[in-house]
């Protein structure tokens, strides 16, 4: 696919800036597991997912991981590039979690462009501010707490009720038996995918990590 | 103080978008307690701090609160605009914790001139980019610290703003700051007190021991 494919706002770009873009854009590949950015010490650049899987995850100073995002085909991340960004600080850890090829965008290039062009000013914002709410999102569940459990223990419960592992069982269902929203468990059983907890098809939900599941309803 | 002050930028921008601001700006009181900004369901604007103090939070279903930062004299909050930018989903409420008076960018006005100028555009950012970075924070301490030090910061961080080392502030204040619950709070901070850190009294936690409070922050 084209470089410019990538960019929502290409067409709104000026011939020179496109330029700049097209030319100055590195075509990198990792391999499964490798660490591509590491927190503050690297300064990596906008990254443009071709092929593969990324995941963005915070380290705790004893090891300890949380995912933030998964970046998949065509998805971009500003965060690392924080280097540039006046106010951004903080350690973020970027790993290729598949054999991964992507685009790097150097920040001095980015940064140039997003100072004299209010578009790509304000597509860094929008980059961010997805990302934001998502860092939100993940927070509040962290917080809350409650609803991650609850909807695993449910699926669990009706596991073991039906004898299956692959529950016919609709999202507006599950909302309803835990006086949620909708979205509300759209959102979660996603997260639980990202994860590897479960699979969702067409009207159903497929169970595949039962430990892992369980092992939310553990932890206080 | 001129309303000009209030923009780090101001010197960047050309006379008719001076104008635009300036003429634009609303100013606005809201007293101690009162609620600015409520979730996706407001559109407040871009506000500025010109005296007092407000509280960004974020509320769970279940009405449990926790602090997301505070807004000083001076302070910009972008997120009570959340509604003009692209890709920032989420629910955050801001509160006046004290007598408060303050300026308002209507949020079509920002989102215009954010539109037109990459000065403008770059500085939405940093604020969101500082914002995020304090939530990033605010999560990692959730994540990986306990609760012993978050009450500790939190203590040492009232007294300073307060400008005194007794706190007029009950439990389930401190847990609704936390995200935590007011049983809990009350344990560690009697255990604080039989260690000499603070001395509690019916609505008031005094630190006595500023120093070893502040060594807990230390210790990994």
């Amino acid at each position: 696919m084209e470089f410019s494919n990538y960019f929502p706002i290409w067409d709104k770009l000026d011939a020179q800036q496109q330029e700049v873009l097209r030319s100055s854009a590195l075509e990198r590949t990792a391999k499964k597991g490798t660490l591509i950015h590491r927190g503050s010490m690297d300064c990596l650049g906008l990254v443009i997912v071709v092929s593969g899987r990324l995941r963005a995850y915070s380290l705790s100073p004893d090891g300890k991981e949380v995912t933030l995002y998964r970046l998949l085909e065509r998805d971009t991340c500003l965060l690392s590039a924080a280097c540039m960004m006046s106010g951004m600080q903080f350690e973020l850890m970027i790993e290729a979690e598949r054999d991964t090829a992507f685009y790097i965008v150097p920040p001095d290039v980015f940064k140039n462009l997003m100072n004299s062009s209010a578009v790509i000013a304000n597509y860094a914002n929008e980059l961010m501010a997805t990302r934001f709410s998502e860092v939100m999102w993940l927070m509040e569940q962290i917080m809350w707490k409650s609803l991650d459990k609850r909807i695993a223990g449910f699926l669990l419960e009706e596991s073991l009720l039906e004898g299956t592992k692959i529950l016919k069982i609709t999202h507006e269902q599950i909302a309803n038996h835990l006086g949620s929203a909708r979205e509300v468990v759209t959102r979660m059983l996603k997260y639980f995918q990202s994860e590897g907890l479960v699979r969702i098809t067409r009207g159903t939900v497929e169970i595949t990590d039962e430990k892992r599941l369980g092992d939310l309803l553990d932890d206080e």
